[in-house]
């Protein structure tokens, strides 16, 4: 199958969207056309073989599958539902998946919500890489809900569990947190203060709210949920790919405990503060940096 | 510089643009957020070294000039104006230019008028790989202008001319088309018919107008205007690289032999007809099959 082929069958999976706003053209021309009814998030997120799972191992359809949700954690993040994306492959040569591939990451962003409506296939002499740009419409009122808008006396708070996240095969499997980014702008409104999804580590992503915010944020070390089997709470501060929600709630409002749609847990980890950086306290009362805790793509 | 530094890098060269509707937040934070007026275009290209470039030989500025112009290319086909983009860069372990890339990757995308609003930074093993997404507003009322509206008795046009793009180092500093298209647009109204951009080579792309009509096109081997030094037309049909707009004209429409704003030169160099394919025919009145004329990124 080459490149016009491919496109053509993602197209034909995609052709009973076109009547369904706002897609108003789909994959197949040189551009899809798209027709939002308000503002729109789009952000973009690249996977990479060897580096983001293992080529060896993983099945077609969870690469197709991490490629998908990787982006759309983004747009929860935001506050935001998806609603189209676009996916580039860069394949390696003699790879004989593309189709499977295709097909697969299609299926995911229809579940998502997100159909796709374009893409582009090259292949080189190096290892498979993905794109998936993700568009998607903010929960108004209250969203976009942005990394700066943390205020003093904020409370810090997550979604579900953190650490392990690659060998427990988390990352493969996660649920991008869509209905629970959603819910909190609808439950909390305004008392939602500032959301990142939690894909670099705990520590480092929580680092970037404070410094968006102009503030200092603290956690403390026995408060951040632990998947089973972690025990060492820096495992849950810096492994990383745990695509769940860090959030700020305004000082005196109560946090809920569960995001009642899912039933994902919610946990209350530290507080904001005046001043700059992210520390974690620890049981000995001692107080670590965190902005270092988790991995930058590049380093 | 880590992704963080560079992102931030971006995003400081971006600040300037968020008192410019349609975009409310440039980079740095999970997703841009955009207020588009109406409906958008929206695309996505691949940029890979060895294959779209000499990574030995190309300089850094051309590199990133051509990775955002072949996306802008596509929105320039729809008949819209560029407006945001978003560029990725899986980067070879140990690439040192990687902050001069994104920095020309953000010039040419202001140059184009579509800023860079969000990215992502990978390592790999491989080769070079830039993906730039690009959204833009179609000039209303004919934009966007699709492969599919082509008519029997159409004019197949183009602007420029073709051949030899890779070794004249054409491919690396051609204009995107996006002042014809749009003027296309404007002059011609409901006068003008389908339209894409020739990247792939003008007979596979034509065959793509006819394909997408469900119509046969034939063009005149003679006709198809070629760019200095190149003497033979199979060159300008099959070689690729040339960023030029091929559309239709309804029949008895006169073709203006020049886009106004720009001295670019329009050329009449066929019609579509009934039936299927596309054939160019030669001076000694024989038909030849242009659909593979030109490549595919898969082969």
């Amino acid at each position: 199958m080459n490149e016009g082929d491919l496109l053509r069958h993602i197209y034909a999976r995609s052709r009973d969207l076109h009547g369904r706003l706002p897609i108003l053209l789909g994959p197949g021309d040189d551009c899809a056309v798209l027709a939002p009814e308000g503002p729109v998030v789009v952000g973009v997120d690249q996977l990479v073989a060897g580096r983001h799972f293992d080529p060896d191992t993983t099945p077609v359809d969870l690469i197709a599958r991490k490629a998908i949700a990787r982006s759309v954690s983004d747009i929860g993040a935001m506050g935001a539902r998806p609603f189209a994306a676009l996916a580039t492959g860069c394949l390696p040569s003699g790879f004989d998946d593309a189709d499977e591939l295709f097909d697969r990451m299609a299926h995911w962003a229809s579940v998502f919500e997100c159909p796709l409506v374009g893409g582009d296939i090259a292949t080189s002499e190096g290892p498979l890489v993905l794109t998936v740009t993700t568009m998607g419409a903010p929960r108004e009122p209250r969203a976009p809900v942005l990394r700066s808008q943390a205020r003093q006396g904020d409370s810090v708070c997550v979604t579900g569990a953190f650490g392990a996240s690659f060998e427990s095969g988390h990352h493969l499997s996660f649920d991008p947190r869509l209905v629970e980014g959603q819910w909190l702008c609808e439950m909390l409104g305004d008392d939602l203060g500032a959301m990142i999804d939690v894909s670099d580590g705990l520590g480092l992503d929580a680092s970037r709210i404070a410094r968006a915010s102009g503030l200092r944020m603290e956690i403390d070390s026995g408060s951040i949920p632990l998947h089973e089997g972690v025990t060492d709470w820096r495992r849950g501060a810096g492994d990383g790919e745990d695509y769940e929600l860090c959030f700020t709630v305004r000082a005196g409002v109560e946090v809920p405990t569960l995001c009642t749609p899912t039933r994902v847990p919610i946990t209350r980890i530290g507080e904001v503060m005046s001043g700059q950086g992210c520390a974690i306290r620890t049981a000995g009362g001692e107080t670590i940096d965190a902005s270092d805790m988790g991995w930058e793509h590049r380093g």
